[in-house]
């Protein structure tokens, strides 16, 4: 089954992880002499307000360069939703120095790799080098930021290729449909809300003014984070900074609205019919995030909930829906706690073949009136943070993946230091404090359901639906 | 059963005519030598773009000035919902030659009437004046037009006036908060989706300087129509508009991007819990409007279907679900033909005390199955067309509702000569028609639900709801 959620920003970035990392950061080398948990964050502001991040981390003699605007999906609205993905894909367009295409020409012939990704609250630029090429990439990321020359021409034949995207891997992919509608019927006044490819309509309509307006009110030093990680020294790399990203002038950047979403007052439920070969379910219910919680146990307790249902085979709905009384063909939670605002608390899955969507819908209801139901023993509790945070200490042995939340959490405006807190925090989450976010969160009043009702599918669409789904990865 | 669905113009229509014209436009005198239907509508483009309509109508010595401004809640986007409305209620706060509340306090003491409503699709301002008052009308209006001085302690008040109002209106107002966000899930990417009243939340991130720049936007001569309606000279009411707003400076304009609702593909259904003594039900079909409809007959055919189901009391609803099955204590079904955008069939109702909500919707869906199923015969067409007809014919009697009218198909694009072709194309719609539009546009795949589920009330919120709902004038 794909995974049509590409809010999650766990998944967002093992898919980015898998498209980039094999060749840009090797696995751990488990004999080195320093383990990653023990490397060291510097942080530097330049004078223009960009702030920099750096990650030493010598155990291979790679770097990974991040630049992470503060805009994305979350910061559009009705008429230009989308802008922020094309604006990436014209950000290798050119600029009066380097023409079109350009930029990750020079790159592949420096030996790197580079990306880019757009999700809901951030855009970032990324380039995995050899440590000395690190000028390269920054030459290169400094020019694009200011200097970008936006042409009717090419404009005209990205939003095609964007279009073209959005066919691909929306309007031909059932179940993308079905989490896009749901999404959209889950988050009524949140910008949350928006489609990170934006809506076909706003697409076509999109100008090149438009886009201009978008570069310059969020493209500037001071709504950027540069983020370095890798075997590098942190003063080198300020110097470096100071030399490439220094001379770019400030500009007045006003932050997006809060726009929260309004209370949900009931359980909302859509059918979408999509030619499919296998029905799909969605069940969302809000909860908070790190940003907006009262209680700021709240969204650890929410991990390790999430954790509970799907953390592996031994996970509540891998081991009771999927194998125990095989009612789901597969079954899968999701939660992120590093968001803007208000989010949601995901359960997805299919039916096997001699079940329906209603008894797979009944099934994961039980598994959530259990989790209010009855507190997790300590057992499970144990077994289920040490996968939690194996999965997470494991992921911060990719060099990548440390940029990344760093990234992340700097563009969220939560501070890269939260990061070390999560273990303790993890750690901490007791019992009662989960059934207390289950029973708080995890109801009726607060869910959103869509269910893909498949309908028959011609040959073209069945290739179509085989195609790669997921984060809008460049 | 309040009615919560403040985009229906008819209803809006009503009620601002409830509100406003008992003594600014009495009843026709059936005496009257000229009937309504032969006056005759004079079209004038002044030099800055502005057009201006005057309808004559001799019957008494009033006359209506209408401007419409092409603007309204379906312009706006998510971070700023509202503003149109809350720019309507800036509009009486003062320019640099009337100070705050000037204006009313004038036409008060012309012994005239003013008032201004808000729509999805247009922002009007009304007076209606003893005829020879017409110039005091036309001065304050150019004035205003160009020259409203937007002050930060006017509109902190105001916009408080505002919040109060959505307070009482909408989230007091469980059949109205039913209604908003029903509306808000049957469009998912169409700015119809955006109650006119605005989120609260975009309400309290509101600034000055957004005001200011929607006033510029869209306040200009070329983007507004002024109809004039009543006992008055074509030539001259023109001269005085050339006097008054021809001096006015145009601007540019850009039109609303289309930002078209995505397909409909399964039924949508959601829950409001919400202090109410009784529950309610919303269903509404996306339809075609005359602007979007292919086949330009089909609005015709929705507009007869419509009054197959609710057109006094020998309409389906009425006899079969009130009277007949008591099943409800109320049903209603409205449907406009006139709207920028696709828009719905609306049906809504109030079981009666020993039926559920389950079974007013089984009866309403049995309605709308018999209208898919079986044609309807020539004796009932026959009636519910004279009574759509005289429907529209009494209203007609109106003055006020001519320049209603004359100024909402202006400002929607579709030109007031469109008014003149509905009779006949009422008289020409068949029942073959009928079954078609059915069949085709009131199906599953097209329906979005909302079922409000009462919790108890205290006193205050009794209080509360028993306010006047409806459209937002002022």
């Amino acid at each position: 089954m794909e995974n049509p959620t590409p809010h999650r920003i766990t998944r967002s970035i093992l898919l980015f992880l898998i498209m980039v990392l094999p060749a840009a950061a090797p696995a751990a080398d488990p004999s080195a002499e320093q383990p990653a948990a023990a490397t060291r964050t510097h942080e530097f502001m330049l004078d223009n307000g960009m702030k920099l991040i750096v990650k030493e981390d010598h155990r291979a003699p790679v770097v990974v360069s991040q630049v992470w605007y503060k805009v994305g999906s979350s910061y559009e609205h009705g008429g230009i939703t989308g802008i922020s993905h094309v604006l990436e894909h014209m950000m290798f367009k050119g600029t009066k120095k380097h023409g079109p295409g350009e930029f990750s020409r020079i790159i592949a012939e420096n030996g790197g790799r580079e990306n880019a990704f757009t999700g809901r609250d951030y855009t970032a630029y990324f380039q995995s080098l050899e440590k000395g090429r690190l000028p390269v990439a920054f030459e290169l990321e400094s020019d694009r930021m200011r200097n970008l020359q936006l042409q009717q021409a090419e404009f005209a034949k990205e939003v095609k290729v964007v279009m073209e995207e959005r066919r691909m891997r929306t309007e031909d992919n059932a179940s993308a449909l079905t989490y896009e509608q749901f999404n959209a019927v889950a988050f009524l006044s949140s910008p949350y809300r928006i489609p990170i490819i934006g809506w076909m309509g706003d697409l076509q309509g999109l100008t090149l003014d438009e886009l201009h307006a978008w570069y310059r009110k969020w493209y500037a030093p001071n709504n950027a984070t540069l983020v370095v990680a890798g075997d590098v020294d942190p003063g080198e790399v300020r110097a470096l900074a100071e030399r490439y990203f220094g001379p770019l002038e400030p500009d007045t950047v006003t932050p997006p609205k809060p726009r929260p979403e309004i209370e949900q007052r009931g359980v909302r439920r859509i059918t979408v019919k999509a030619p499919a070969e296998v029905p799909y379910l969605i069940m969302g219910y809000k909860v908070p995030v790190l940003a907006t919680a009262a209680r700021d146990w709240e969204p650890y307790a929410l991990e390790v909930l999430a954790g509970i249902l799907d953390g592996g085979d031994s996970a509540r709905l891998a081991r009771e829906l999927v194998r125990g009384s095989q009612i789901a063909a597969s079954a899968s939670a999701g939660y992120s706690l590093y968001d803007r605002q208000e989010s949601l608390l995901m359960l997805d899955g299919a039916p096997a073949n001699d079940h329906d969507v209603a008894a797979l819908e009944q099934a994961l209801r039980a598994q959530v009136a259990q989790l209010r139901d009855a507190p997790v023993t300590v057992p499970e509790l144990e077994r289920v943070k040490a996968q939690v945070l194996a999965d997470r200490i494991y992921q911060e042995d990719s060099v990548f993946y440390q940029a990344m939340q760093i990234g992340q959490l700097e563009t969220l405006g939560l501070g890269w230091e939260r990061m070390e807190e999560y273990l303790p925090r993890i750690q901490a989450v007791t019992a009662a404090q989960v059934q207390e976010v289950a029973k708080r969160y995890l109801n009726e009043d607060r869910l959103t359901i869509a269910v893909l009702d498949p309908q028959p599918m011609d040959a073209k669409v069945r290739a179509g639906a085989a195609a790669l789904g997921g984060g809008h990865v460049r």
